[in-house]
């Protein structure tokens, strides 16, 4: 009798408490973000604060799904253009239109930021949001990558869903602040990592209200770019606060780590570096997307905590 | 002992059910509320709604804060434009600004809402986000109303602040959306209606991230109007889900609650008739603020409700 209760003390003194990031490897890194969250949601600690303000915002290509060899949103706009220029070619009215329609990509990088905005501007233009995200949601369906031959919806980080779940689990709340378009991440963002649309922010066509139909109507052309100083400007415009914790991986998510970091109080800011050519792929300061460098360099001295895929990540896909 | 169990047995068999809208009278207008509310709550309900897709939107002048004579955030900026043209008077480079600047209202209006956007754009620009919003809230703690002598911030309705937390406590997420500016919604959004920034879509300014101080700074111009079919707009593009709730006063609001009712499912729109001169204010179709007219003549005939302020409601302020 005596050991049975001396037993359940023990059990009750000692609970067997479960790894949140059981994907992560028992690194400094992995110390840094446990360290993080409990000194934020322990309310004796002078980190304390209050799960209002528990504010998480991730990028998403190449921080919570891959994107090599190019964003995967770009080829889904590809086919598309692909599709409407067999239906009607007189839409591809410049070279950098005609090079996506015929599958050349060298032609269609050549035209810079500007051209693949004009990519997506003519493939993403002239039907209702609804209509739009349900045909993403299909091609999300079956569409594989072409060197993993994986579901691109698959691809998707492991370790980053433990981060995300984790993170909600203490109160926080965990948004996307995306380069990609906003309507484009909200179709497969709820099912890949449990974030519902209103928080989801992103790059944004014009759209507008369609008194007919009372659909919402997306227009061609760019309303707003959520890439490196757009990414602050977009968190206080749709969130109105300053994030506590920041994760990218590229030069594009720097000033919302610089916002974050700002900020009075306890802060966290992480950069995952893509370390592994063997399981996911290796790139850096050259890299034609996701390039990183001003990161690498003042990153560390700025406190951030550089995540290196190879050693930190026990694994990748789910 | 039969007789004190008998009594417990009827308290548990019939709990007294606090009214959830102790401020609305029983009307018709309260049973549709709770009707459409209890419907779309409960699990065996064929109207039944998912808490994830249980959006309720608010506009905010006229709505859950009184509007007249003009609207609270215009008297502000006026107060502001006075003070900034006293140390810098060549700031007042038009005739509306200069009239707006003498507190000659008649003179300002005439000016239309380009005007109006001028004294905003003028006023509320070149300071940060932050120091904005805490001037706000120093403004909102003394400023009072040129008539009924209440601070600004406490000509909020009761009834509505009720509604708003019955539909928080059945699980709704409460928006505001408003015609107004969102950093200046924001301001005091959380202490008047406990709803977060976050929650909150407005008219805005257009801002850019200053890479120094790692400060949002407000700059001239406007970049957003979240009004009329700005509504639906600004709500596809902050939410991403299409509202079950929508509440409004003024033709402002019009496609926001024809948006609203065009979805699938059990939908509820309501208008709020400013009917109570003496309590309150009493206008509709030819006001200068929150005009109502198209709303009346069509709403009914869609199923909207009329919240008839005179009569639906028992107290005003809280």
């Amino acid at each position: 009798m005596i050991t049975r209760l001396a037993a359940l003390a023990l059990t009750i003194a000692t609970p067997v408490i479960a790894d949140p990031l059981p994907s992560w490897t028992d690194t400094d890194t992995k110390a840094a973000i446990i360290g993080f969250v409990e000194a934020v949601t322990d309310p004796a600690s002078p980190d304390y604060v209050t799960p209002a303000d528990r504010i998480a915002t991730f990028d998403n290509d190449g921080n919570l799904w891959a994107e090599q060899p190019v964003y995967f949103q770009l080829t889904y706009a590809i086919e598309r253009l692909q599709e409407q220029a067999e239906a009607d070619p007189s839409i591809l009215t410049s070279d950098t239109l005609r090079a996506a329609a015929e599958g050349d990509m060298e032609g269609m990088l050549a035209g810079g930021t500007e051209g693949l905005m004009e990519v997506l501007a003519v493939s993403h233009s002239g039907m209702s949001v609804e209509a739009f995200q349900a045909d993403v949601s299909d091609w999300l369906d079956t569409a594989t990558h072409p060197t993993t031959g994986m579901l691109y919806g698959d691809m998707i980080y492991q370790p980053m869903l433990e981060l995300l779940r984790y993170l909600r689990d203490e109160d926080f709340q965990t948004w996307i602040v995306s380069g990609g378009g906003v309507h484009f991440v909200r179709a497969f963002a709820e099912d890949a990592y449990g974030i519902p649309p209103e928080q989801v922010l992103g790059s944004a066509t014009p759209t507008e209200f369609d008194e007919e139909t009372n659909e919402i109507m997306k227009l061609p052309g760019i309303a707003f770019v959520d890439d490196k100083a757009g990414k602050p400007v977009g968190i206080d415009s749709r969130i109105g606060r300053r994030p506590i914790f920041a994760s990218g991986n590229s030069d594009g998510d720097f000033q919302m780590l610089a916002y974050t970091m700002a900020g009075d109080g306890p802060r966290f800011a992480m950069l995952l570096h893509h370390t592994d050519a063997e399981r996911e792929f290796a790139y850096d300061r050259d890299s034609h997307v996701g390039g990183l460098e001003r990161g690498l360099d003042e990153g560390p001295d700025r406190g951030w905590v550089i995540v290196d895929m190879a050693s930190d990540w026990s694994r990748i896909w789910p």
